[in-house]
């Protein structure tokens, strides 16, 4: 390659430093970071470089987080607008491209010695695919894990790009060495929304919960719901899906604090059904709560506050998990992930639904899991990001052949 | 997603059968698959496209091979250029970008029930992931093997996106089925390179040799050497690499067939470092006649007749197994990809390249090896394509959990 | 060029008809053409494709008018989601690109002979770009005008990409020649907007305001105003450009028909300006109801019945003109565009503003005027389109020597 | 917008200086201004920045040019990779759409007051676009020319996105003025190229020529002829075209030097048609040399000492002039354009071509014209870009009705 047109494009001189990127393309993903990004950024020997895109820049709470992520002196590059509106998997899968695209530009200028992909969201696939054929050395966080829509399959792609792995709990562990990938390269840390869910110490209060969103004023005293289900893009029955579970906690007469699905494909149809069923059944919405976000402490306070979480969120399986709430996890979206007690799977199925929350309801809260938590997950990664010798050409680590 | 959209945007009905796509990306893509294609599309209950897109439009032998393609009177979409000049990382990230874009559009007005991914170049993973945002099944060809270079890494991503797998000997089997795959939809099938090969009985002729290419004249009726040495792209120094097997071919003085490498990054310096040599070393490089591309079955006669393939392509590895062709691997691209008895694997180093060559020369060809061969491999793929039932949500298959 | 490439990718053989394109990337684009094409659609010479892409595919109203499009049994190719999120000057931008992107790979394998242009909005520009790389005639319709924003040098770039012009009114017939057009081509046509609304009889009833929109129930039998005001890319202050507008109709106390602005750049904030108004100033929008959108009927009907039309729209300068709508046009969008005398322009001034309705509501409906009115537009269009030479290599046209 | 998306993804603050942004896409717009952006480098109220994309990056001369602006010290920002391959007109397309994508991420990170596009390839058109919809001051060089292929309207459509106009003759004045354009911001300078061609003493020796390119060894001492011929996009004729000029210069027998055309739609074709000729016609080209690329100083000296330019390049047309080289002319590409009087116009006929050249032989050179030439241009460009009050907002400037 032309030395120049490298020169040019590049950022100066390391002075030694790893430099380490950071794609940031959702506000959860950012959420879930911030203890490990705050502890590179500290780092003497760490050249940190977030790169935002995607949705983080687009919904009415960017803002607000752009804000927050401004304060704490970040250097920040490359915030693009690259997210194709549609809201369908023709969108998605253009996004993920259109994604990559600017991705390959971005990194090709700021030439990190290690990109951090985080989870299995499509545009991480892609920029990990960007990040591959530019030669980087690429840390995956939270692979290994199985899991029930196209998530699944982006997430073991990712795995199979990336050198660094840090999952988040015994099986997935397993998985990614099953995978062929060299275990001096592979840890297990503990999930990173865990700790940062083990490290608050709110408490709930009403102002809370009610400050946000529209609908029925809940009263945290006494015991409520949350439910968040998301549209699973592989299932063409979304909409039922969703009305099951409306139709099954609007009998029980609990208020509810329910909240939007996050934007993704189908998202639209999803929201149109909870919209449809406020307005034809007022009565069964009439204990209902409907928010779109709220911050992450306030959001682990509910969690650690509510009755019982129904839906398909991962924070039913990983942060219910350590904090003992109750979960009733509906449908394919989480199914075969590593649970803890606490989790009650059903089929989508009204009747299934409402007696899976009863059952919570008299169960109450249950004892701290230990599956996706270690202490000090965020420090985990950050040493190794910091320490690891990098390399970038991959050997499927043959597992079965060393043992024979 | 907008009813009217999905029926404007998408070919007809299929009458019952089932539409199956070949993205095709490169010359290479489409001889080795030629065999399976005409089976396809001599199937009543097949509705088969080819998606022609890639440097197969584009190299000086696009006319050629469009013609041969034309002439077989199949169903050929959206050709699209979309090749990033550049010949470097940068250009080859960007062109999956683009690819992928161009062909989320094409995949969706097909709409097809099959997408057959074959091998492991860069394009065919965009492909792939544009395929499974678009929630399509995805057949891949030559999945599990181990090899030198990124290629290794972008093929099991494809392998953890695709649903069947038609692998091309027992140590891919294996492997795919530790990554995870479902034994009940991965087949090892054999080559179609190989296949391909095994049908080919022309013999040599000197028109074969002495019509393509520039240099000196080969007499195939006395031993003559094969070279064929391509880029790795994650190595810095392609270029000392191919001086070192210049200099052992040249030293040998016996006449050589020299390819220039494939168009991908890296070859730009390839290319160049060929023509330096043979400015400053007109010695070394008299007995030797430089070709670009010959038919495939003039390849494979002349794999049957050469004393020795020396380098690092494939055919070394697979069509020189099944056909005795004694082969000197050199470095690391087809490194740990199992290989018959026929191969001698060595370093970047001119003497012991040398050294190989000779002991080679010696031993003369090999007897045929079944570890690449299947009889009817296309047949076999043919069928399964055809009869498989087809699903898209991925789960990865625990073959630890299952045996205890 | 590969002429196997050019035949794998085109539409078959025309049978001696004239290939005709339009790219439709908006709903209004759509109302306003509709006459157009529903005559091309149904002229025997004529092989007519629409090519839908941009927002028409987007909003929540897209339901409706595909299945409007549909029904006309028209042949729809290519829709294509090529809208970048963003709500911005970048995502504005980058969804120009990407449109003129994949409108490249519809038009090359669409073949036509004829694109027809439609305005002045971005993607339209960036159409015409590709269509004239891919060497096509380009018909441009509404050329000339002037008005108050990016619009104004968009529409004369594509006047200069373009070989045919179908101008509304002789100002811009005369602009449009002075820009070195060869006379040949220029027609003034009148406008297709002004065309569809003298068509137009329906007489408004409450039902076609009320079901529409939120807030007040208007009294179709009383003085009402109507007010669209869009936001105007290239003035950095909107919103107080818009407050002025809320400030001076909510004073007024006369029952109003508010529309939401168009999607665009500004788009966000003009609607937050107005949310916000509505919240703080709820005596003076008690008697206001909001609307986003209604058929093209029904807002001729309102325009016909309505005291007043306040803001920026075009409809104000060219329906209104036909129909004698008093119309108060603020600030710069429309200002320089040729009016009728039911036009009284003001500055973004509050004080200004409700003089100037107040004035209209005293002077009541105006008489018709010709400036934007031929008779048959489309028809004079649809003979053009058919019957006219192609041609493809454009130049300037220099009247100046000519006169000498 | 997001006020901290703009904070993050900008140049930090410009300290008072305007800052003032050159895309430049080809070797030939660097050449051209290249004492202009050496003025501009050294003014210290200015902050220039080069962005270099398109093909500039690709050809094998690029990293002597890189060398060549690297050693000037210049601010060189957003290297990019976005030229798509094919020579054919859907690739071309595709190479605009997607260098307006990425220069939209660029413009819009830099942040310019002034971009300057410079002539009219259609990247540059694109370029204007992107420019355009941020919202930027567009400085255009070159703009009025009228010539015979996409250029002209693509140069026209620069002209009514661009704010100021830098034209380099009083046709060009006259055109730019009649398209509306306001007389305060189009200033006749003269051409850039003319201006340095003027700078020029190097006298053309033996090595200039002879070290580039291949073919018979030219004798500067006697008469010998040049010959630049580009495709023409919008004509299918190319090669017939080029044969013509092939077979009317083999005839005359007089040592030529023969430029290889510039990378664009058609380019293969007519290297190839070259080849061709070559290898059929060996007589013929017995006395031609052909070369690909030279220094801007060498080719000034070989047009000052050439008998006579044959071919289409606009070289003939503004350089010849000052320089006094009898130019043929073939065919459509300068037609139309304000020539003088050392310039023989013919069609595509080798017996006219071949008359002409002959009567230019006969002829000699002639008197300097100052049609192009005007005193330090570069300097009178530098100085409005710097003083020139900034606007965005464009307005068709009605000669007519002032003059009324």
């Amino acid at each position: 390659m032309n030395t120049f047109i490298t020169a040019a494009s590049r950022r100066g001189p390391r002075d030694g430093k790893r430099r380490i990127c950071f794609p940031i393309t959702s506000r959860a993903y950012y959420g879930r970071s911030q203890l490990l990004i705050r502890k590179l950024h500290a780092h003497p020997a760490v050249d940190l470089e977030l790169m935002l895109g995607g949705s983080i820049l687009l919904d009415k709470y960017s803002h607000h987080i752009a804000a927050e992520i401004e304060s704490e002196g970040f250097n920040i590059s490359a915030p693009m607008f690259n997210v194709v509106e549609g809201g369908n998997h023709v969108a998605m899968a253009k996004t993920a491209c259109l994604t990559a695209l600017e991705f390959t530009n971005g990194l090709h200028a700021t030439d990190p010695d290690v990109v951090v992909i985080s989870g299995d969201r499509f545009e991480q696939l892609a920029i990990a695919m960007a990040a591959a054929y530019l030669n980087k050395t690429i840390a995956h966080i939270e692979g290994g894990d199985v899991s029930g829509s196209i998530d699944e399959s982006v997430r073991h792609a990712i795995t199979k790009l990336a050198h660094f792995h840090f999952v988040t709990n015994d099986e997935a562990h397993r998985r990614v060495l099953a995978m062929g990938e060299d275990p001096r390269y592979v840890f297990n840390v503990g999930s990173l929304d865990v700790e940062r869910a083990a490290q608050v110490d709110a408490t709930l209060t009403e102002a809370m919960v009610n400050r946000h969103g529209v609908g029925c004023v809940i009263d945290v005293s006494r015991p409520f719901l949350m439910v968040i289900q998301h549209p699973v893009t592989t299932e063409q029955e979304n909409r039922a899906h969703l009305e099951a579970t409306l139709r099954a906690v609007g009998s029980l007469g609990v208020p509810t604090i329910w909240f939007w699905p996050n934007p993704d494909a189908g998202t639209a149809e999803m929201s149109e059904t909870i919209r449809h069923f406020r307005e034809h059944h007022d009565r069964a919405t009439a204990n209902t709560r409907f928010i779109t976000n709220v911050p992450v402490d306030e959001f682990v306070a509910m969690l650690k506050a509510t009755a019982c979480l129904v839906g398909n969120s991962s924070a039913g399986i990983k942060e219910a998990s350590y904090l003992g709430t109750p979960v009733v996890n509906v449908g394919a979206r989480q199914r075969g992930r590593l649970a803890a007690e606490n989790v009650l799977h059903v089929d989508y199925d009204a009747a299934a639904i409402g007696a899976a929350i009863e059952r919570q309801l008299r169960h109450g809260r249950y004892a701290a899991s230990p599956v996706y938590y270690r202490p000090d997950a965020s420090q985990r990664i950050a040493d190794r990001l910091i320490d690891l010798e990098l390399y970038t050409q991959k050997r499927f680590f043959d597992a079965a052949a060393l043992s024979t």
